[in-house]
Order: structure tokens, then sequence, then C-alpha cells
């Protein structure tokens, strides 16, 4: 074993040392024909036992077990939160989105998952909290928690998106959590709706699920029956544990690629119907306002949509050289089937390399490798799902729905990167 | 829209509540022919506007947005925590257990995910951190955390466990997190490490790679070139943030496949050899005693295991019926092929539903649908990978091992289930 061993007296490492912070000011040498940095070492410092400098957290014992029975972030990455605005109209109907520029992968991790509520979070107590199931079925049921998780489970890893992310008119956001930020993805357990309908015998003219939240806004959507006898969930669990507060803890309404909204949080109410009930939340919102007046309505399903998040708003390139585009697809319609990216500002695309694997109605992440000359450049990706549906550009949804429309905005989002490296949001 | 109509005053609905409350002694009422329960509402109650209860978390309004900018579990979760022992011999020395009979699916939120650590866990500054790539290499190399970040990333959802999980010499745990808990999976995202060792270039006798944390224990092991070039990866991120300091923040080696304590955290070190180093943690630690007195040593690869968490020790089954049987299953040499169930003392055995996706070197959730006749029954299941390895049982296993051994202990563990529901160790 070779012990770790302080070069603070060390003449030669030293001068690296000195070489190093020097370095540390350009962002890295980049060696050519290199994907990425790192500093060549000089011939001198080849030696086979010769260690970086032994920094002070090796020499005093760490942090001890148990001190955080449930864990938390490093304090270095305490600005990594959700990112929620300052002009809240009121509290209770507010939003926090999740910081997607600084995250990896497809999870979101469920302390940064997006939040939307319409009455504030309420505090369930599981033991105290009943699903009814009832209208037009042949025996309405009252469902305990315990009787909801024993039921035969499911696991499946799909994206939620809010309905308006983001809006058609200025001032667009900064950053991608700006832009997109009401978007996240988890793998979801629980039990298939269709089980608990057939349990309780669904009658003929049986067409709609009225769903209502326990919150105090009661928030009620209206669900046809084709999606609720498909792929819906009753969710109680979200990323291994139980779901949180904020994702509708202890039960919430799970609708793979239907807008946030109708994924009723908190979830105390079935009702069966032959008519959608026109809810607050199918009137006054989540209805889509076109350029001639009338109002598209029931627009359930996200379509698809991209965006890069490495490079993006607010980030800055240090050096020129190689630096890989990463973003992420997904299609309330199935999988995503090709993401195209753009670095010449929409002239030429390129077919971006998907992460496997690639799930129905998940986050899909894609990556392009890219040589940065250090010009003023445009990057964007546009995102084709399986069905052959291509992700418009701006103008062109703008010229189908005008700008009074508020949701399902999926428009592809251009970025542009300065000389100096600093990318700002390019349809801002 | 269908106001929440407060039923406390509704004599029919307050007798119905009354029986809600006997329903709830007895675990709710199992219908004939169905899955799970719900109570069967009656005749009356069978209107459409009917709905139950109102609960008092209805009737304020909830907690407001931005109270947690990086969430957290209800507080009707707090006990589920990592299971940590009150007897550790040295508090840095220990290790933290994930409540894996509280979870679902097969992601484990990192607030859960397990911990082990030699000398406590150091708190690193990302932007001091270096890794040193040096030994047998034609090019050394440090890197800062930006270095690393600017090569191309990929993401892959492995399971990690420690060595020692179970032990081989009783007492045996009470309950699946005691006996296997040393076991988690997530989402990684990092580096390629092959591609880190070309932009050094191996030299052409570069057999082993000797990997060293920056914890006071220095942890250091020695890991064979072909796995460097072959799925090894330089890890920065778990479930889409950056590692917890429990798990190697900023940087750790990861491993699929292979025992804990290899995918060395808080990774500051890279000495490619043409020898292995014998480090502590490969000779007092981390080799497999046999029965004649020779020692196994180098057994990397963790092999195809599986226990079932529902029901598991310490849990109880409430009542007789439906219930569903569901664990999870893993391998270090690849996918789960097939995972069977037995329920009756391991005289027959049924082949359990894998949850898709099925991913290699990942946990794999598996279930079977049990009618459970309210007798004692003796349950467990067995995992056999896709190389047709099969997981074996602890006879044969001690039988070949002795219990001499501490480590890699694989073998199948089942639960005894008592008439009134109570669910123990059958081994212990």
């Amino acid at each position: 074993m070779t012990e770790p061993v302080d070069i603070q007296n060390d003449g030669v490492v030293t001068s690296r040392r000195r070489f190093l912070r020097k370095g540390a000011i350009v962002g890295g040498v980049v060696l050519a024909g290199s994907f990425a940095g790192g500093e060549a070492l000089g011939a001198a410092a080849n030696a086979d036992n010769l260690p970086p400098n032994v920094p002070d957290w090796m020499k005093t014992p760490g942090d001890a077990m148990g001190s955080q029975p449930y864990g938390a972030p490093s304090p270095f990455e305490k600005s990594v939160v959700k990112n929620i605005s300052n002009n809240l109209p009121q509290y209770l109907s507010a939003s926090g989105r999740t910081p997607l520029q600084d995250l990896d992968g497809i999870i979101t991790p469920n302390g940064l998952f997006y939040e939307r509520h319409h009455g504030g979070v309420p505090t369930i107590d599981p033991a105290q909290h009943r699903l009814m199931l009832h209208g037009l079925v042949e025996k309405p049921l009252i469902f305990t928690m315990e009787d909801i998780r024993r039921f035969p489970s499911q696991s499946r890893i799909y994206f939620l998106e809010c309905s308006g992310n983001p809006t058609y008119k200025k001032p667009y956001g900064k950053t991608a959590s700006d832009l997109v930020g009401l978007l996240s993805c988890a793998e979801w357990t629980g039990v298939s709706l269709k089980l608990v309908l057939q349990e309780a015998g669904l009658r003929p003219d049986a067409k709609w699920v009225v769903a209502e939240g326990a919150d105090s806004a009661a928030l009620t959507r209206s669900i046809p029956i084709e999606k609720c006898l498909d792929d819906a969930m009753l969710a109680y669990s979200q990323n291994g544990e139980r779901l949180r507060p904020q994702q509708g803890y202890p039960l919430r309404l799970l609708l793979p690629g239907f807008e946030g909204n109708m994924n009723v949080k908190w979830l105390r109410r079935l009702r069966v119907a032959a008519e959608p009930t026109y809810s607050r939340e199918e009137t006054s919102k989540y209805t889509d306002l076109m350029p001639d007046g009338s109002a598209r309505e029931f627009t359930f399903v996200m379509e698809c949509k991209s965006i890069i998040l490495r490079p993006s708003g607010g980030q800055r390139l240090d050096t020129s050289g190689f630096h890989e585009i990463s973003g992420i697809a997904w299609s309330g319609r199935g999988k995503i089937r090709r993401v195209d990216v753009s670095v010449d500002d929409g002239r030429s695309w390129q077919e971006a390399e998907l992460q496997e694997p690639v799930l129905t109605r998940a986050l899909t992440r894609f990556r392009l490798p890219w040589h940065w000359d250090g010009q003023t450049a445009v990057i964007q990706s546009r995102a084709i799902d399986e069905t052959g549906y291509a992700q418009p550009t701006l103008t062109e949804l703008l010229g189908v729905r005008g700008d009074n429309s508020f949701y399902h905005n999926n428009a592809i989002w251009p970025w542009r990167i300065a000389a100096d490296g600093e990318v700002t949001n390019a349809a801002a």
C-alpha cells in the first residue's frame, strides 16, 4: 500500500503547485486532440509514488456515522435548490421549479422535484386518509392506504410536467429552470387504476372519472375513461420512498404524459361519471385561448419537447475546444425516437446520442460532442417522438396558437453563446 | 364541479363512519374474488354526490411554497431512516443500512442510500479537490472537477453492495435491512474510466490501477486493468444531483457489480501499476478465510442474490387472503434472468414476474401474487442471472465456504409467517 504523502516540503512539488494555481485561473490546460483538460505533469513529476498534495480533510477524521439518519447534499451544493419565484401573486397558489441545468441523468431527486399547488401543501395523516370510489360503479368502495397497498403493485419511470412550461409571452426565462423547470422525472410505484376500477365494476355509461384532491383547493379534474383503463396509476411511492407531501402524500393520481395538474395529488375521491365535471381547473384555467377567441379545452397530452441543459442560460464556457452538449427530451405520446442538435443557428442539424434505456413518457438524456471555436454560436435541440411528431420552432407555434395561449408551449429553445463564453436565452 | 361536502351532520354517513372505524380494526374488508380490500358502501351510500368525510386538512390552507427549498419526507415517515447499529466498535468505521423493507421499486433515494466508511465522512471543497493519474502512463495528469466534468458523460443505473452483507454467523438480522441493507441502487452519471486512462496513455505493462480515497483512512484498492477498460466510471452525480458526502462527494470510482469498498469514494488518485498494491483492505480485510485456512483474495464480484421485502421480518400480515410477494434481485455478473419464489418452505417454486426494464447490474424488482391461507408458512426467493448461476441455499454456501468467511454471503434467505401474521427470520 502506498501511504499518502504530504508534499508541502518538497521543492519540486511546490513549484508544480504554483503551476497548478496558475492553471486553475485559465480553467485547465486542454491537451491537443483530447476530450477534456487535466494538467500535464512535468517529466520530473512522473514518479511512481508522487501523489498530489495531501489535503487537510485527510489529516483529521471525518464526520461520524449517524449524524444524518436521513442524508442531505454537501454544504457546497447549497445553491442547488428549487427555483422559486420572488413575485408570486399569492403564496398558496405557487410553484417551485427543478434546477434542471444543475442535474445529470434522467432521475430527479425527490428534494428537487418540481412543485405546483393551488391551496398550499396539506399535512395528511395516512392512517386517516381515505380514497372513495363511487358514481357509475356497481360497488362503491372506500379504501384505506393499507387497502391500496395490498393491490398488486407496479413501478414505472415517468416524467411529470406542468402545462404552463414555459409561457408564450416575454419576458422569457434566463435559465433552463426558468423556462422549463416545471418538469421532473421519477420512478413511481403504485397500483394500476384499471385494477381498482375493475374492483368496483364500471357501469356501461362510465365515460369519465372525476378526481378530487384533499387539499384546501379540492383540486378537481375529469379524466377520460380510456386513459383510466390504460396506463393510469394510483401512486404512493416516488424514487423508492413514500411520496413527499409536495407530491401528494400519501396518494396521487398518475396519468403518464398528461399535463401535471391532472395528476391529482392528495387523491381522496374518484367519481365515475358520464360527462366531465367542468371544474374551475377545466374552465377558468387549463384551457388554451386561440387567436380567433375560441378555447381549446381538455388538451391533456404534453407534446414532444427537448432542451439543451449544458451549455445553457446562466452558464459560461471557460475555454474553447471540446464541450459536450447535453440535454433532455420527452413526449407525452411515447418514446423519444431521435433528437437533432444544431450549433449553427438552425442551418444544419446533427443527430444526438440517446442514453439507454429510452423509456416511454420518461425523460431521455441526449448528448453530442462539440468543438467550440470560441466564436458566437446559437445552439438548440429538436426532438422527434415515436409517432413521428417533431418539436416546432417558437415562430411556428406562435403562428398556429397566437400568444394569448398560456399552456402547452413545446417550442424549440435556442441558447446564444457569446465569444466570451457567456450563455444566454437566444429568444429573449 | 362537485363541492366537497362535510358529512359530519349526516346521520347515514355517521353510521357508516362507525362501520369504517370497526372495519379499520380488522384491516379492511376483503371482497370475495378480489385482490385487495376497500370497504363496500351500503346501497344508501351509493349516491352520485356523496364524498367521504371532509378532513380537517381541507378546511385550512396548507403549507406555503418555499418553506422547503430542498424538500424532505412527510413527518409521518420519520421512522424511515438509515438503519444504524447501536454497538459500533468505533464510530469512524461504521455503516448505515438502507431500510429496504420500507421502499418500493429499484431506485434508492439519496437520503437513504447505504453508507460504509473507514475514517469518517470528509467535507471536501470541490474547487480544491484534485484527481491525480500517474504510474505506468505516458502522460501523468492532474484533473480538477471542472476537467472531469468536461469529458463526455454517461448515465447508468447500478446497484452497490457491501461485501459483508450479511454475515455468515448468528445472530442473523431480524429485518431485510438488518440482513442485506448494505445495498442500494441509483442512477449514476460520470465519465468512462477507459476514456480518462486513454487520455493519459497506458504503458504496455499496465495491469492494475490502484485507487486512493481522500478520506482520513486513505482507503486504497487495486483494480484489474480489464475492469478499468470495461464499464468502470468516475461518477460525480447520483440520482440527478451531485454525490452526497457519504457517497464520495465530489468524485468516486464506480465498478459495476464489484464489492462496495472497491468503488473508492472521495477519489483523489489513480496509480497505474504492474502489480496490485496489497493494501490493508486487500490483506487484513476483504479476503475470505476458507475452512482449510487458506484465504480467497481479490474476490471482486458480488454474486447473484435476491430477497423478499414484502412480507419480510418485522412486518405483520393483518389478514389472510390476497398478498403480493415483492422483492429485489441483483447480480454483479449482469442481468437477472429469473426469480423463483417458494411459499411452502422450498418444496415447490413458482416463477415471479420481473419489473421492466431489467438492467445489467441493477436491482430488479420481482413480484408474485399469493393467497395466504392464514397458516404458518415459510417463503423465500431464488435468483438466477444471465450467466445461468443460481443463488445457493445457506446450507450449500456454508458447506463450501465454512463460517470463518465474512464476505460474499449470497444465500437464499427465508421468512417464516406465523398463524398470527408475524413475519420473522426463518434461519435465525
